[in-house]
């Protein structure tokens, strides 16, 4: 074994393939379903904050019970979308790395400076 | 600097904390707000495969355009949830472990080979 | 009272409105927290469909308990979206019969007979 | 013909009905790409109010370009739902005027006054 730790993204992917693999649920991962399953986690991240006014949202998840909640939330969104790339091949760190320095070219500092984009 | 290599989602978090700090973007980012940008990416992925026949929807990301366009989504989507992450200051990383270790406990190979869960 | 019956968006509108104005929850209904809630039921109809196979789905919901459960998600869709409307003071059956319209336009029959437009 | 206008719902179910047959596009239009197609257009009208802040989005929908984007997001929602709700063979306006009965019991107006349900 190497002594470099294994990369994090790398981590999941072979976590969430195990987890796969041994249940033998490849059947169910295309794209097509994992990205419902995706849309699934992410509207149940939607509910725990739907009501809750804008400004008062971060102070709710101080709160241990919600917090554990919106954790795992946000972590089933993460582990489909690196299952979602694994099945389809795609370097998910390098894309993440080549969309973050698209944005800044696309978002110089002096033009965007306190304006929303339409989009990041 | 140290020589271990900083960790992935360490590197994102960082990354997409300069490009909104030197924009004064921080504004925006209340959870809600971002929360509805992840909706956003979400939905341009799930356009790029909607009408795709199921069983041809990892083929047809062999396409180098239609790959290049799903890669900059599903980047769109991370970037979004690790930003969601540090506002809320939750560690995205132990929380998808977490949740994955419970996933193994919660669906026994014994029990699920096979067998779609009704969510994961 | 006029013996026209009421138009449907205009009863189900009038419905929602009643709604909240009893159990004054206006404050919670601005636009972006309606498109949250209006997330939240989509992922949940996304859930009761994800692992089915793509040629299955239709007899899958013949299941009286499926059946019943899709009903309720899809109905939760809309009386969100005609929330959402009635906030924005948008005549949603107007703006549907404009959008069809527009696509007789986009989409010409000889053009896209069996082809799949990107987007409708 | 009839005297009595076509109710709202059934025109709408039948534009698309006769938009998808003339371009033989019944094939794509299974429930799961259906909602992608739905998750596609529920993005598009997150993005439109994402960076808004909560109490400035009503007053952003009265500019005019800003507002027949609203719409037709909103459109576009409405009859991706109808034509899922007609390939399922569902009665989305008996549907809907169920859940809302439902919610009338679920949310005591005592109760609930000034309460948001965590959903409805």
């Amino acid at each position: 074994m190497s002594t470099t730790p294994e990369p994090q993204i790398a981590e999941l992917t072979r976590l969430m393939r195990e987890l796969t693999e041994e249940r033998q649920w490849a059947t169910f991962h295309d794209p097509k379903s994992l990205i419902l399953a995706l849309v699934g986690e992410v509207g149940e991240l939607a509910e725990l904050f739907q009501w809750l006014p804008a400004d008062a949202a971060i102070a709710a998840v101080e709160d241990a019970g919600r917090r554990e909640r919106v954790s795992q939330e946000i972590a089933d969104v993460l582990l489909y979308l690196v299952r979602l790339a694994d099945v389809l091949d795609i370097d998910l760190m390098e894309a993440a790395r080549t969309k973050h320095a698209a944005s800044l070219t696309r978002f110089p500092v002096d033009e965007f400076r306190g304006v929303a984009p339409d989009k990041v």
